[in-house]
Formats: structure tokens, sequence, C-alpha cells
């Protein structure tokens, strides 16, 4: 069933903007059922009733528990990548399950961040929720800088930080956290001074091989393993 | 230190075609120091010694052992996916430490196999090493269709199946194992047929959590938690 983010009213949904944009696309026609994501984890079952240039409208006909949104709440902290990557990291981290994504900038971070770029990244979550099933999407913050991130890292249960001087760890043992923060380095990784106030955090330092992973590799890489060990 | 596939040649290795225009783009000059992929799992410190138009040469100098190719054989055999996908899978599966890969047809697959692309796709797996550190590319053999490939998976000593009807499960046991295929579906999935035929052959069948993910999240997140159980 084809999915949507639209505004309920009442007991309809309307599509107008780029969500009527994606309705038309996607060539939905008068009487086609279809799902559109509503607040407080319920996706409702519509049916589309009108359709035309400036806006559709779709009757709710059922609703039901959306059982695809992350079940722990995982904050990715990555460190800025380029525009693409960026994309891409934020495509995969929508499907694998992660709560917040943050992209901030160290010493050794060639890209730098661009707060205005956030709504276009937002939108490539919701297509990516579309296409897996999950109605939240990422959550993406503005960029910090790393010592903002420093800061708001006493919040969660757990640090974990793929560290490329690490060797692989079984990390079984974060099964009982619920919120948990990951961080992953850009290409340049991390200055002496960044890790040591990161481990002074006890993060716990984990690695991903003898290879040297691209950014966006690690970052994916990560977001899978967790998702594996904690079955988000 | 840059590295490179260059032909040896006694003491020297030479540099032509496309390795000199790599050579060439990352402005290798005379006397620098770089690294040269060798046989036998060896990688050969050298020293730039002449650079023409057609053809350059480097001196070996000190030869090490490669530590960053995969230490157990994992086959990924993944359903068709079309041309950007099929990259990023390559180029992540060398990242990821994956041995060899089939990309296959089977009912539902939408790509379709093109065996004259082999040799670009090898070339992706080879940039992959060069950032990662591997010396041996990616084995990219030739597209099975769905049959050929059940009939391949014999030799293996354990088949992985990732199926999106499944759930998540501990996979630790996998540790024992040398020898691995691990099979993942196109975007369309399998037919039943398909999956009693991977059934019939005792693999171990897991999902990936309860989001649908597209073919090459799928692959890439399944070579990532094969590698981290396994320690690739």
């Amino acid at each position: 069933m084809k999915k949507f983010f639209a505004d309920k009213n009442g007991d309809f949904f309307v599509f107008a903007g780029d969500e009527l944009a994606h309705f038309n696309v996607v060539r939905c026609h008068l009487g086609e059922h279809i799902l559109c994501y509503g607040e407080n984890n319920l996706d409702y079952i519509c049916e589309v009733v009108s359709i035309d240039k400036k806006c559709a409208k779709a009757k709710i006909i059922n609703k039901q528990k959306n059982t695809k949104n992350p079940k722990i709440n995982i904050t990715m902290y990555q460190g800025m990548v380029k525009g693409e990557k960026a994309d891409l990291i934020v495509q995969k981290l929508t499907e694998l399950g992660i709560t917040n994504l943050f992209f901030f900038e160290s010493e050794f971070t060639v890209a730098k961040g661009n707060n205005n770029k956030i709504d276009r990244l937002i939108k490539i979550s919701k297509e990516a929720c579309k296409q897996c099933g999950r109605s939240i999407p990422l959550n993406i913050g503005e960029y910090p800088k790393f010592e903002s991130m420093i800061k708001s890292l006493s919040q969660y249960d757990i640090i974990l930080f793929a560290n490329e001087k690490d060797t692989f760890r079984n990390l079984k043992d974060i099964k009982n956290y619920k919120n948990i923060a990951i961080i992953v380095g850009s290409e340049g990784g991390f200055s002496d001074n960044e890790i040591s106030q990161i481990n002074s955090l006890n993060a716990v330092s984990f690695g991903l091989g003898e290879r040297i992973l691209r950014a966006e590799t690690a970052c994916i890489a990560t977001a899978s393993i967790i998702g594996y060990i904690l079955g988000v």
C-alpha cells in the first residue's frame, strides 16, 4: 500500500504541496486504499475520495499501530561528511532504526555544517520512511561543534565510540540500555585531544576491523551492528 | 601512503594505462614512497624512480605482509540490483571484508545481468582496496541464474539467508565456520518456490528487523553484522 505524510483533518487526510506531488508521481487514483502516517504511532488506512490540482483528500477507513518505528532511543553523532554521503547516511539510518542524527564538526572534519540543509535531509528521511514502513522520520538536529556534542553526551545511558584505533569487541552487554549514543568520526578521524575527551566520558570504544572504512561505511555498519544486537 | 595495483617486474613496479592515470591524479612525484600491492599477500614499499607520459616506475625498497585482507571466506549472493546500487554494494563489501560476490537473477529481480559490467565493478573494488588497505579485490563472478546458484551452494560450510519474513536471530554460532555463503534477495524478494529451495539446503534464515530494507541496505547491513560476529 502506498504511504504518505499528509495532514489529518477530522476523518480525512489532505494532500498539498510536496506530498501532493508525490501523490501524483505514484499515480494514486480515486477509490484507491492508501496508508497515511499519523501521530501517536498510528497508521491510517484511507480511501482516496477527491483529487484536484491543488489538493487531494482521502477518508479514514481504519487505523492500526505502527510496529516499525524504533523501540530504543539511539542517537548517532556522525562527523560531518559532504552532500551525497550525508544523503546516503540519512536514508540508511532511517531504514536501520536509528532515532536521532547529529552531524558534528570536529578538528579534522573538512565538510562544513549548514543548518539550511536539514530540511532537505528530513525530506530524504521521510522518503525512506515511506519505503521501509517507519512513520517517524529520523530526528536530525542542528550541527553541533565537538564541544557542544561532548556536553550533550551526559544525557545518555551509554556512549559507544567507533574508534578506528581499537579492535573488534563484543558489544552484547549494551542490550540493557534504552538510551544510547554512538559516535562515528569523519574521514579525518579525531585528534588525540578529542579522543581523550570522548574517553573521559567512559565511552565504550570499539573497532570495526582492520580495514580503514569510509566515514559513511563506518556509520552504516555501526548502525547495522547495534541494530542487530538490540533488535531495533 | 598512496596505494597502487601495478605490475611487478623484478625489483620494480611499472605503472601504465589506468594505474598510470591514477598515479598522475594523486600527483605522485619522483622520490615519493608509495605502496604497491603484490601477490601472496605482500605489500611492497617502493620509491618512485621515473615518470614519463607512457609509464612510471617505482623501485622496491621493502615488503610486508598485508594484514587487511579477509581472513574468512565469505561469499555474498545478492539478488541483481541496478547500476548505482551495484556500485555501492561492491564498494562497501570490499571495505567490509567480503571475499566473493555474485549478483544472481531470480523470479522477481527486475535488473538484468550483464557480464560485460563485471570489469567496471572490479575497478570499483580496486579503488575501494586502495582506500581501505585490502590488497585482494572482491572476486566478482559471472551472474548466475537462481538454479545455478542453488547448485553452487553445496560447497559452503554454512548458508545464511537474509529473509525479510523472518525475525532477528542470534547468529553467534556461525563463529566456527570458515567458508560461508550469504543470500540476500533483490527488492522483489523471492517466490515461495525459491524460498523452499533455499530452505531445503538447511540455510540459516534470519531477519533484519521489522522495517522493509532496500536490497543494498540489506546487503551492506548483513555484511556488517557477519563481519562483526566473525571479526573479519
